[in-house]
């Protein structure tokens, strides 16, 4: 657990205590002092106005270490929810979280294609609310929109800078016009980056300080976080693990994703004949990428071969992931790794273990993220509910 | 300049107001406000403590704005001093700084050898008594003293966990070992951290959000920082450069270090028949790789080859850190780029412009540390300043 390693920099007391309940609650206010080093007095003033929003319940006594059992505090999970939204050209993805991270609701619909931003805009906004009206919710228990896509964008102006299949959307301020159809607040998030504070927003990172989610969809990225703090940089833009300079298939110098991406695995597919032996379609990469995962999950030698040369390359990226930001902990998050996971896990855990620079130091935990096919949207969602409810930011932060 | 990017997160507002008046001094108390968005009120309190311990000083008037012409404050540099240490195996460098960063002594003394540590560190104590006496600095101004060394470190326990050249140093608690014999506060740190502090320190880096100086001496590393604070990772080991995954001479896969420090270039001298033909004694690569240096800055042709292969292996790994780490600022310090420095700056310069994956975002700049050379020595010292007197760190750091 977190203890003894929180202090308020670079966050609010408030959004901090509101964290610690929500990963510790059960929790007693002096449990909370103590984690803090907040004084009880300030404690009871903060508890005291999350217990007035409705964020947080009181939800008995607990042990009694000596005197009165002390009164037990829990987050209030259906106080609030949160919108993600995953962007894709084949399919959007709708997933509505509560204030605890659990999945509410979840819904699948026709992707971009060739639509046009104005009319998309319009029609992501009626989904958004068809969706929290199937489920029941008021919009006014709704904390706001996460929407996620590929790397780059320009997060400031929420637009998407480059992408080879959202031409039409590139530079269309897109957050803005989605938060006016919607009528709540919208952040425009890297699919990465939201999956690494999904992992984070479900608790499961335990004591992680330095952690990566390494996300592969048709590209690969990767969301670093410093004590659950997103690593930005300049521009928001960092953790483009797909483009480091690795070794091809020749020996030449290309980028990781041109050669350990679903698009890479299936050109190899190609090349080495396995593609016409498994009857890949051929109409799209990433139809074909999941049968190949689906040949190798039932035995299939070829394909295996074909998923674990992947797997190596990934493992060469995410070791040098690993020595330039000192990790402790690995997730692999992302619709590329639905099937074939636990191969990646397993090929990039053993690469870890032999190579990472500073071993005798400490380990690296690798594992699979919960949802991993909709990591992204569970954690645009997430985005929403740290960003308005327990912002946390790293290093010097604009005032005002 | 910072001005409108500061808040209090990861600091305390003593060392960021004495930061400020560093960097922007002379400054008057509203510029000061102003900037950090502290009331008028709590500045002065802040401004009179540093007054009142020597740090500032009043500087006189400056322009009037309207009303009174302001006074003005600015950095006391002869107030305090920090000692800066490198240590190698064939020579020590000792630094000191003053408070604005400026070298005020150097000395070099015989390197480490095959020295056991219990003596060494009575003679790193010796030596760092006499070059403070031979500046007539007296120990009380003396903030501390920065030793630097290549990692990995445990920069907690303030010892070297592995080092190809120091076997007898590993796992032996030299920081504390230091400060008994020293009589001062002694800081053990990475050398690429340390250089980017130095860089840091000395107010050239402006408004970098996400800098990187690239160290290389005998080995390859980096110093990241993120407005001025250290990106630390899980153990203080983060920035491992030399350890990235990349394609060798032959197209297998290999470390950064292997194919670009100034080992991997004379060795390649020795493939090539230029170590003959240009004489080199071959007694340490050293030695060799800067007579290499020499030969290509006097315009050799096969010498010139062979740096600007260094120089385009170290820019696919500069590219790769730029582009997980969002970078706007690169520096490269240390011993190897005291000659060939100039041909690494624009090799990889022309890299980043051409391949730098959020080019149309922004750009980065790429340049040469102040005092290359000495840049890890230099940067020792400048923590122990930051570390003492203006501290800053990421993330939710530890409390009590």
């Amino acid at each position: 657990m977190v203890k003894q390693r929180i202090s308020l920099a670079g966050g609010t007391s408030r959004g901090l205590v509101l964290d610690l309940i929500r990963t510790m609650g059960p929790v007693s206010r002096v449990e909370l002092a103590e984690t803090t080093g907040l004084t009880q007095a300030t404690m009871s003033t903060v508890v005291r106005q999350l217990l007035g929003e409705g964020l947080v319940i009181e939800t008995g006594r607990g042990e009694s270490t000596g005197g009165k059992p002390p009164v037990m505090l829990d987050v209030n999970p259906d106080a609030r929810f949160a919108v993600g939204v995953q962007l894709g050209l084949e399919s959007l993805t709708y997933v509505v979280i509560n204030l605890s991270g659990a999945i509410v609701g979840r819904t699948r619909t026709t992707g971009i294609g060739s639509s046009e931003p104005t009319e998309m805009v319009q029609r992501l906004a009626a989904e958004v609310h068809r969706t929290l009206a199937g489920l029941g919710i008021e919009k006014a228990s709704v904390v706001g929109v996460g929407v996620v896509a590929p790397g780059p964008l320009d997060v400031g102006r929420g637009m998407i800078l480059h992408s080879p299949h959202l031409t039409a959307w590139l530079n269309v301020p897109i957050r803005s016009m989605l938060a006016d159809a919607v009528g709540l607040p919208v952040i425009l998030d890297n699919d990465a980056t939201a999956a690494a504070i999904g992992d984070f927003w479900s608790g499961k990172l335990d004591d992680a300080v330095a952690h990566a989610t390494v996300y592969m969809g048709t590209g690969i990225g990767a969301g670093v976080l410093i004590d659950g703090i997103v690593f930005r940089g300049a521009s928001s833009n960092a953790g483009e693990l797909g483009q480091i300079v690795v070794t091809g298939p020749d020996g030449e110098s290309t980028y990781l994703e041109e050669v350990a991406d679903p698009g890479a695995v299936v050109r190899r597919a190609r090349s080495t004949g396995d593609a016409n032996r498994l009857g890949l379609p051929g109409e799209d990469d990433f139809g074909d990428f999941r049968m190949i995962a689906l040949a190798a999950a039932r035995g299939d030698e070829g394909a295996t071969a074909l998923i674990e040369d992947s797997a190596e390359h990934l493992a060469s990226g995410v070791l040098s992931l690993a020595n330039l930001f000192d990790l402790d902990s690995v997730s692999l998050a992302g619709p590329a790794f639905a099937v074939a996971g636990p191969t990646y896990v397993s090929v990039i855990s053993r690469r870890l273990e032999a190579d990472f620079f500073v071993r005798t130091q400490h380990g690296i935990r690798v594992r699979l993220s919960t949802d991993v096919a909709d990591a992204a949207a569970v954690g645009g969602a997430a985005l929403v509910l740290q960003t308005e409810l327990a912002p946390r930011t790293m290093g010097l932060s604009p005032v005002g």
